[in-house]
């Protein structure tokens, strides 16, 4: 485990890098933006994925697989969505190799041209709702409540693991509702699932808001989002759920007949989360030792080192072990037991603490004569003796007090960090020198946004859906404002 | 549920065509070839999935996630790969589009060609070697036991649902190992992975065998296979696993070093199922009144009908409902109580049958009265009547006794059309009249094989494992033999 990390203050971008890669999350690939998700990450992914499916099911969805390609033309029919998706974007324009005359490999047979290009999903609204015109004819057809966990692509030029690549992993969901409230319900649902999830499982808290109208999904009415802030002060959006009034329905003319023998365009949501939100547990949590997995996300939870010098001592220790492993295994802990001879303890505990394992165990001849273990927890690297018997429940307890302790440490790095401001200049300043949520007065209009985007980098993350209405005076314009938005920069 | 199947005897092809649509299963998608998982469908899938999932966690593996495109030139790496796998497949060439200068929605930018065409990936082999040359040094680092779930494209001419689409969903193991004989144990062990599931949760007995040459995987050294028959005599692949030597490692240079100190390059083997294997559940159990699916892969097990007239009837049927509804998913039984009152209960009836649920239980006035309740099996159809006390172990132990029945149906009808053939005119008579496994000697030769096909459609499935050794003569060119091989026409 020679491998140096470099630290947050040195520079936290390039500490991000190197953990991703060095605790084995991921890395590039030989084509350009995408990554490989190596395995411990996506046990990680897996996890994630697993709550998730569970929070939706339980809400009433299910899930269904659409086409990873869509027609052309599809994406002209909404017109925002074009302007949004349609552009860098991975088109296939063949359906076939052939061999080099020349003999070099293979070459695309010019005979093989599609006759309409097919666009790599980018989003699935369009194909979805081309789908949906044929599933809905009556108010008896709906709500439909479906969600897709699929793979998608966006021709990044800037990409980095996880926050921003060419092909990443996401669910969508997308339903189809009676009437605008019901959707507009639907939307507001699900953004409260994705931030008690982001809170309960992710311990990190978010803020929950509206998008302006220029951070608006291409093709949504209105669109809501979770809002978190990094360690280093910039903010990550971590979800979004968006209501999209009946623009996809008129743009595929989907319609059904009321329950008063009328017709009407159906409404529609979107939601979505992607492998986005590995960095956002990577880069909320851990610190210049490696990772720091919250309990609930960790796919391996608890590790137990043996500590041993002769083939005696190793076999007594052993068998301690074992008991421990399956006394955690039948709390539904997982647990491994690191026996590898190959590496010293040493070793070992640097290499789980890279990888962010929530609790280690330690047990050598002088505990088994004691009757004790060593705990250590990863997120306060706090060691201590405990009685190995009913060690299984003070390993219970711990991994809740992790979890805990993880919120409230992010809660409270973001509290200290989100800052009132009324000032232009004071707002630059805490910017630059420290970052974080800057909660301040903005006139509503796009214009004003575009500016304060354009001198400091920093966006309106969204207006909390808690604003206090409180009359204010823009930082930028001066002119009047009815409540504070929250500015930041972001990833 | 005015929707009339197609039945069997008329026409087997429409049969599965119609169920597959009317059971709500999957329909083609706007995108040629491709198909859109259904809500029911997928959670069937998603039951497959999990269980699969868990065996091959069981037997070591992780799962991890590799890009979607692969670089053309990948793809000239492996010389008999190429030939197998790149010519039909859809080559992306461009990544983006712009409006129309004409107006007319979007047109391709002919200034974003890529340098290099990339083909949606057919199946990963050539992408995860390129990957593992920088996982694997040494020994050490061995065996890298990987498997992915994932969407692969193949540019079919003529699809049909699940059984054969352009993008399909599929899982793909990739397993790297220090000797070939750790290798070949890999490929044994997981097509009996394969196996196991066919047989014990798809009810579908398999007969497990090595393919011939020529239908061998692309890159292969060994393909072992499962096949199963369906109701028309025809066989369906299931699933494959392949000992790919070093093929892979030489094509993209991986070498490790041995525990003696010496170079070597690595021993690998892949192995997947798709969701074809949909297509063999519909198609092994099913019957006129619709889908039979296995309790094991049920998303829904139990389907409660409620008979009624008046609402007071309503109420007190709906309580005693309720009661059996938990009664049953307290032994973990999947089960839904259709209180509709939008329909009545013979439409019920008629969808569910439709549908496949395994168990079905209506209940009455009469039921209330007498402490019963009528309980109906899909797969016999026979319907009884229950004391309502403990019904849940009488359902418990009846899901099991109905997954029992399929897969011994199907083994019974498997052993009546496996017929042993020493004449080549009764070959083709057999092959025409009735189809099913026949059991014939052949001389070994890929000639003999293609001959044979070309004549009769019939292809070499397998050479089971558990081949019995016996001299004889090949039924088409009377050229000696050592045993017998199974053929069969096939989907």
């Amino acid at each position: 485990m020679a491998k140096a990390l470099t630290s947050r203050s040195e520079d936290y971008s390039q500490w991000y890098n190197d953990l991703v890669i060095k605790a084995d999350l991921a890395e590039n690939s030989a084509v350009r933006g995408c990554m490989v998700i190596k395995p411990y990450g996506y046990s990680i992914w897996e996890k994630v994925v697993a709550a998730l499916d569970k929070m939706f099911k339980d809400t009433g969805h299910s899930n269904a697989y659409f086409p990873l390609f869509i027609p052309k033309s599809f994406f002209s029919k909404e017109a925002s969505h074009v302007e949004g998706f349609a552009k860098e974007c991975a088109v296939v324009t063949h359906y076939r190799l052939k061999n080099d005359p020349n003999g070099k490999g293979v070459i695309v047979d010019p005979e093989a041209k599609l006759e309409e290009e097919l666009i790599i999903r980018p989003t699935s609204e369009t194909i979805i709702w081309n789908t949906y015109k044929n599933w809905i004819q009556s108010y008896r057809d709906l709500p439909i409540l479906v969600n897709q966990w699929a793979n998608v692509v966006r021709w990044e030029m800037r990409t980095r693991l996880f926050l921003r690549t060419a092909e990443f992993l996401w669910q969508e969901g997308h339903t189809a509702h009676a009437t605008a409230e019901e959707a507009i319900e639907e939307t507001n649902k699900m953004i409260n699932v994705y931030a008690d999830f982001a809170e309960n499982f992710m311990a990190i808290p978010v803020i929950i808001g509206t998008k302006t109208e220029s951070e608006r999904f291409a093709g949504a009415i209105d669109t809501l989002c979770i809002e978190a802030l990094m360690q280093d002060g910039k903010a990550l959006q971590c979800g979004t759920s968006h209501f999209l009034g009946q623009n996809f329905a008129k743009a595929f003319d989907v319609k059904f007949a009321t329950k008063e023998g009328t017709l009407d365009h159906v409404w529609a949501t979107s939601w979505g989360v992607s492998t986005r939100l590995m960095g956002a547990i990577v880069m909320a949590h851990s610190d210049d030792n490696g990772l720091i997995i919250p309990p609930k996300l960790a796919s391996l939870q608890v590790v137990i080192i043996p500590i041993y010098k002769s083939e005696t001592e190793f076999a007594q220790v052993s068998e301690k072990a074992i008991q421990i492993k399956k006394s955690l295994e039948a709390k539904n802990i997982s647990v491994k037991f690191d026996n590898r001879d190959t590496h010293k303890p040493g070793w070992k505990f640097a290499e789980y603490e890279l990888k962010g394992i929530p609790v280690r165990i330690a047990i050598g001849p002088k505990d088994l004569a004691n009757n004790t273990v060593e705990i250590a927890r990863r997120d306060t690297l706090e060691k201590k003796l405990y009685p190995v018997e009913h060690v299984e429940n003070i390993v219970e307890q711990l991994l809740v007090d992790i979890q805990a302790n993880l919120f409230n440490k992010a809660l409270n790095f973001r509290k200290a960090n989100t800052i009132k401001v009324d000032n232009y200049d004071e707002f630059k300043k805490i910017l630059e020198e420290k970052g974080g949520f800057l909660s301040a007065h903005w006139d509503g209009t796009t214009e004003t946004e575009q500016k304060i985007k354009d001198e400091t980098k920093a966006t309106i993350r969204c207006i909390p859906l808690d604003q206090v209405k409180e009359d204010g005076i823009c930082i930028y314009s001066g002119k009047p404002s009815k409540g504070r938005v929250l500015f930041a920069k972001a990833y």
